[in-house]
């Protein structure tokens, strides 16, 4: 597989400002980075304490106490960090700025003589640091805060975090590695080998790039190492008879065999998606085709057989896991926010390899469903488990759902999701545009300018997407005159036209990008028209729990019936194959974006009784109004249902 | 509620002739009956072994070791005495009788000085005896083995066993019931109750429907007895700090509050069912229509609410138990065998109080469908599970269903279904008939000899039900000559003919019951003919999971698809609302049976990919063939499922 070599712009130089993401941005900005401060230090009152800044603090010898949380509660304090980087590269807010100074200075008191960091092992445990990779999280840890470093040093130019960070992997170098002594390990939560990537990014020392590489290339092979720590730690033992998940503990995090061989994504999605995104990082870095190649290979698995129409992943909540190709029950899922956003991140990392819609169409087909689910239109409620079919007396009272909350909640005790969805949308100027030797590719369309300062080009973008398929692009800077100006025509979309001041534009089209090479001049307007009709999607009959159903879908928005629209029941409502879709202003709520309506059909109630042949399945008129996914459940609990019978 | 009280025609005096039936219990008696015999004795190899006669041989001191299996491991001991008193009812077997012999000889001298008889408890934690009520099974065990007694008396007239149980009963009566000093306690694990009223209709003893009357009264009263249990064992804690259920525990086995306030069945399925057949007994016997209506609330909530078309119960495996109306899914559900065999024992307890349809269309619903589907054609293997979808790699490998095998099994560790299954077939004869001052009842459509001596007369049934529904009864004997010959016409026959000496009968239909009353004579011939349609079942809109689907029933035999008739992804097969539905003769495993064929539609198979708005949902014509739900699986593992979209 060819690796093409495309450089991300950065999120400095993406000035997003059209409504629908600066919103979110801002309501991240606003609300959950300061409502994730107040967490982290304890100051939400009827939360459960986080302790994770607290942790450092006794670390770093500035207060008495024990450590408490979970073995990755340090994470937590990493990605807020990440966040607030983020948002200070576009917004400068020195109060924000002085309390990300203020913890890494913790941290960095907190970081151990040999460059050690990790709270839960410094304040207890120390003699057990690196001896139970599977089951702890220290190189997840130091992955995060190694993220978060980086974003930190871009968006502000201090490099305090950074060299605490060389240290930390300083420490790891000296721990783990192909030299003689060294343990053979690699972690149990992948993580770090991205972030490793990103330090080699931000130093350019290629130390970094070779340990994210040793890392990705040790998992799975045999000996196991996870089996070698169990024995260290008691003679005779494996690594699954000390794990809950038995013999599925080397699935479970993806090291049942050496990545090269994986062809099916497999275990917990999270860490899943975050191994793959590495594995992309390193082929890109490397030039490995092979590598490259495995990574299209988990890739097309997981879009094509193992993902919700939401961009959701992970079916079975038992180890939040993939199961297999086609179970993809709507009503006992697990598709957790971060799972999601790990798929964003993997796809985004093979759209630098190789430019195919299919990467951009996935990544915005995540953002606008299962990703954006995850928080409450007010920003301040979260989701962890995203499902598709929700009736809350059957969650809140069946086992086989316990894991299905029917309302977003404030805080949670392991809170991966909140966080991660903060940077995630926070950075999401990242993921809009990319440079190679041909030019510019637009991936995403969002209201933005860019600046794209190694070639001198200004792009800025106006657009109501999602609500709406047009795209005007300006051309504000064209100091490189000559460019071929790419961009993404979605899979949804099988009608468009493009227009360069006002004339039909010339293209070339390759894997669903179009490509319109000329000489730029500023002030030149690029328009393109994507048809976005609502579209009846069906799902292979392979997928048995959609047999007979249909989705609906608008651009890359996924709709769904509440409710509180419909009324109770849903399933019992349909939606004939010859009734009109009609896309309507929302209001309210919903201002702003688009909602569907139909003429559908209600089964008629009936009187007590579960069965009866002298029913003949009588069916009433009904009024159908369905709303994005991602905005569901922002009126109270009800019942949502995405996969509607035809 | 007004309480009729109608008198089972016993086993004894129900020869069952009919090939259907008489197949069945050929089986139990040849097959099932001596593989559990050595099971029992730990000489099935491969088997995990029982232990249970070796614990009562150890308990009498005819050998050494220790107490081994569950702590209710002597009830398999009962029921397989029961299931061998059934069978020598009507078939002597003087090997069979010796073997009961021979442990009825162990058991008496394993009994303790005091009555006590337990061997979990004799062998172990001896001072923990009866301390434990909410979780260890004393007062079960004993009751399946008064069950047995009682049964092992009627069969052969001796009563050591009986004597035995008297004994256990009296030391039961010496630790609790309502005079002072003594525990307030009830069972953890209902079953007592039922059996005390069998101990008390054997002996005529009036104290032992005195304590199955306190036992059920008693019953979620506070303080609660678990609380006061709990506390006794350690202080200030209650049955929920203890239990794995924490606050579910009083729901978990109905003592959450008492029984009469009880309207919605709630629980342990099994648990449930066995309280209910107490209730219903003590109500009989006692003349109380107060909780004679709670049993009919309770029934009819199971029945009419939370019940399978399948008459399987128990839709969460999570406790094994009912979750909520309405709530039944398919393919995660639990379904028990023994959940079935309950029900049964409970529906033939309520058509003794009143006479309803209902009542006997639920026992033959359960009976022809979730109990028989418990065992495989050739008598040999054992579902615990009975899903009414099944998709075998999904049951594999989701851990959310886990307890769903995709094949019948030799044996259980928990060992409960297959000896309830033998027990309920061998005692099947129970359920045909019951007489009252009005006269006969035939409840369920049986080939048998009926000798109802008390009134002297004698019927004789043929029939091929459930294959037909034509039914024709020869009256034998007319000792009393006037009498009311009432014929139950099941809720699923829209249509139907009785004649006498083939006239046109003169009848009355109350509840469902066509009731003949005329002057007898030997040689009278009734016929009954059934009309026996293929029916389209819909379920009610609150049953979300059946929605746009029908299920197929002919008489009281429910119709599934086989992957081995129609291919696999049988969620892809649709039956037109308007396909014809016909009825053949099955062959092979098949014959003698009816089979159910239609053209049908399957969805067209795609090529590669999740979702589409390509695909128009095309379909292509096939031929569905549906067979009986209870023979499925005797073809390997594959796909089945009963509802299938219309």
């Amino acid at each position: 597989m060819e690796i093409s070599k495309a450089i991300p712009v950065g999120v400095k130089d993406v000035k997003i400002n059209g409504a629908f993401w600066a919103e979110k941005q801002e309501d991240v900005r606003n609300k959950i980075i300061p409502y994730q401060w107040n967490a982290l230090n304890d100051n939400v009152t009827g939360a459960t304490p986080s302790h994770a800044i607290e942790n450092f603090r006794i670390a770093a010898g500035l207060s008495e106490g024990e450590f408490h949380g979970f073995v990755f509660q340090d994470s937590d304090v990493a990605k807020w960090l990440e966040a607030a980087a983020y948002s200070l590269m576009n917004h400068p807010d020195p109060e924000l700025e002085a309390k990300a100074d203020s913890v890494i200075g913790i941290i960095e008191k907190a970081q151990q003589e040999d460059g050690y960091l990790d709270t839960a092992f410094i304040l207890k445990d120390r003699e057990l640091r690196w001896t139970n990779l599977i089951d702890c999280h220290e190189l997840y840890c130091a992955g995060h805060m190694m993220e978060a470093a980086a974003a930190f040093y871009t968006a502000t130019g201090k490099d305090k975090l950074l060299r605490v960070m060389e240290r930390v992997a300083g420490c790891i170098d000296s721990v783990f590695g192909p030299g003689e002594g060294k343990k053979k390990g690699y972690p149990g939560h992948e993580e770090v080998e991205l972030a490793l990537v990103k330090m080699y990014r931000a130093t350019g020392n290629h130390k970094y790039l070779d340990m994210a590489k040793y890392f990705i290339d040790e998992r799975g092979k045999q000996p196991h190492y996870f089996d070698v720590e169990a024995d260290r730690r008691m003679s005779g033992n494996t690594a699954a008879d000390y794990s809950y998940w038995k013999d599925w503990a080397y699935e479970y995090n993806q090291s049942h065999k050496p990545v090269r061989e994986q062809d099916a994504a497999i275990g917990h999605a999270v860490r899943a998606m975050y191994l793959y995104t590495g594995m992309a990082d390193v082929a890109l870095e490397t030039n490995d085709e092979v590598l490259a190649r495995a990574c299209e290979k988990l890739f097309d698995n997981v879009a094509f057989r193992q993902m919700y129409i939401t961009g959701g992943i992970g079916s079975s909540a038992h180890g939040e896991s993939f199961t297999f190709d086609y179970d993809l029950p709507n009503d006992t899922c697990y598709t957790e926010t971060c799972a999601s956003i790990g798929l964003v991140f993997f796809a985004n990392r093979m759209l630098r390899i190789r430019r195919h819609h299919k990467y951009g169409d996935i990544i915005e087909q995540a953002l606008y469903n299962g990703v954006l689910s995850g928080v409450s239109l007010d920003g301040q409620k979260f989701f962890y488990v995203n499902p598709l079919e929700v009736w809350p007396e059957s969650a809140n009272k069946r086992n086989d759902k316990r894991h299905v909350r029917i309302e977003r909640q404030k805080w949670f005790g392991c809170a991966c999701c909140p966080p991660n969805l903060a940077r995630m949308v926070a950075s999401l100027g990242e993921y809009v545009y990319t440079t190679d030797d041909s030019g510019v590719q637009v991936h995403l369309y969002v209201g933005s300018e860019a600046d794209i300062r190694d070639k001198g080009i200004g792009l800025s973008v106006h657009t109501e997407y999602p609500w709406d398929g047009a795209v005007r692009i300006t051309v504000k800077e064209a100091r490189e005159r000559s460019f071929g100006l790419s961009l993404r025509i979605p899979g949804w979309c099988g009608d468009y036209e493009i227009s360069v001041n006002g004339n039909k534009a010339d293209f070339s089209l390759k894997d669903g990008y179009a490509c319109i090479m000329r000489d730029w001049s500023e002030g030149d307007e690029v328009t393109l028209l994507m048809d976005m009709p609502v579209k009846r999607m069906r799902a292979n009959p392979e997928l048995r729990y959609n047999a007979g159903k249909v989705a609906l879908m608008r651009g890359p928005v996924v709709y769904c019936l509440e409710e509180a629209d419909n009324g109770g029941i849903l399933t019992s409502l349909r939606l004939p194959a010859d009734a009109a879709l009609k896309v309507t202003d929302g209001s309210g709520l919903f201002a702003g974006t688009k909602l569907i309506e139909a003429d559908g059909m209600r089964s008629a109630p009936w009187q007590g009784g579960l069965y009866s042949a002298d029913s003949a399945g009588t069916e009433q008129k009904t009024k159908l109004t369905a709303v994005p996914y991602f905005m569901w459940n922002n009126r109270g609990p009800g019942e949502m249902l995405v996969w509607i019978r035809e």
